[in-house]
């Protein structure tokens, strides 16, 4: 666990519901972050919505609840005066990061760093930075539940644990 | 019942899953149409995977399940390009028409007609091409069931009820 | 469909929430019954909350909704004494009648008369006192919804249809 | 926390699914423990399916899913018997202790030492032994899933937390 690598920095080009934002920002709590596109069936019908119910869980001191839309397909549509539009009818609040692409490249470079596989993709990132775990999918609540219990008990203070 | 108006004419521009349609083609059918827009929650997290239901219990030929794209804000994130990345993405392969605009009305001309007041609204037309129920909102499945065997007992030679 | 058989009567020992009920009195009526156990997981959380639902939504003098507690097993345990605290701690206030049993048949009478499979049955009974369906399990709430909109439309002075 | 108290002895007078247990056998473990009454709604719709979620997350030498059958009402029909049949219904295989009556209480011992309002009341155990949640209800997954993380980290050879 000690062995944990520090979580790849993001490249977002644009934030929403919050100012610019860095992991080392949220240095100090654990962070909960779902990778979506706005145009994800899994991602609009469960992620994001599992992420709401996250967020008014936790007080934000401890616990960070972060978007990133990572568009690897239909660009056009789901390009950031879309995804505000998206966040606005939902009535999602927390941060969201629009993940940067590089010239000619479909998949975006945060999307990249992470190799992940598509959205939904779940990061929990512990508080001192480290990604412990990376899920593409959703998480059953009972399950996601356990992680952030684990975590969160960390961060109080405790040494890394096993 | 007898004085139940003709369903209005809808206004499309564009049809997706079928070629142009019209109220006319669907005489003989029990018609469930839910106007919706893409970006609409109450839409995409229960109306259209209602229609989704609705469509796999019943014969095409007997009833026809149809969506109306009626966009009423946020205009450019709703086009039509958005429109057909959404249906693809989420499988839905009913008939949906694109309600038209005329110049520099934000409303569509088919949820003016019908006087809707937003998203979703369902529209039950019966198998003599008349309006028989119009909701906003989502009906519960054993009430739109319900109104559905009421249609669907007349369309099969009954003469109209009560 | 004029096909259909008279269903059969019933054989009830007592009844909760009603005065003694036979389908003579229910003629005039749509009747929805369930033939149920207490202890049959089925039953208790999905055919018993779906006829609350029912019975909500549709007035009792057009349609009856009506449980028959048919123990075939686990006697002891499911005698009325405690089919009468289910009742009262589920808050069912529709009424319930006690399949008879004869001298040493495990099966009682009714589920022998309908020649049900197991529990939950539901039987689908119209105005003109017919069985019209028999089905092992629970249907969709869009499938009974439906299956009740058309026998109410009969019910409503209709002649029977197809 | 180091001042949690230490749980209550349960009194059982029968175990089903598993030889006589008491606390005493579970320390090392996380406990996850609910007492119910079988014909509480709350407790067989929600409670007991929650605990068969849970069960089936975690190995049982991390934590044990524990039911007791805390009869206060309808004493009759809830006697051992119609539990069986009730366990052997929805295939309960998690443990389940019947707690002791003292002659002419009502309310079983058990409850009573733990001062239980009702059922389902939610109990949490640590590994050492100490009662760290009691929640008369039933917690969300997100919930209950963030209480078993913490406890189980800490089970993972912390110390005791905050």
């Amino acid at each position: 666990m000690t062995s944990a690598p520090v979580a790849p920095s993001w490249h977002v080009t644009r934030w929403f519901n919050s100012a610019p934002l860095t992991l080392g920002d949220l240095r100090g709590k654990v962070v909960v972050a779902h990778a979506f596109q706005m145009l994800c069936p899994g991602c609009a019908m469960q992620a994001l919505p599992q992420m709401k119910r996250v967020q008014h869980m936790f007080p934000p001191e401890r616990l960070a609840v972060i978007g990133l839309h990572t568009v690897f397909e239909h660009h056009q549509a789901q390009g950031p005066q879309a995804l505000e539009a998206f966040l606005h009818e939902y009535r999602y609040t927390f941060p969201v990061g629009v993940d940067e692409h590089a010239q000619g490249d479909p998949l975006p470079l945060t999307m990249r760093a992470y190799a992940m596989q598509g959205t939904p993709t779940l990061l929990l990132i512990d508080a001192q930075g480290r990604l412990r775990e990376q899920h593409f999918g959703v998480l059953e609540d009972l399950a996601l539940g356990t992680a952030l219990g684990g975590l969160l008990a960390e961060a109080d203070g405790l040494p890394p644990a096993r």
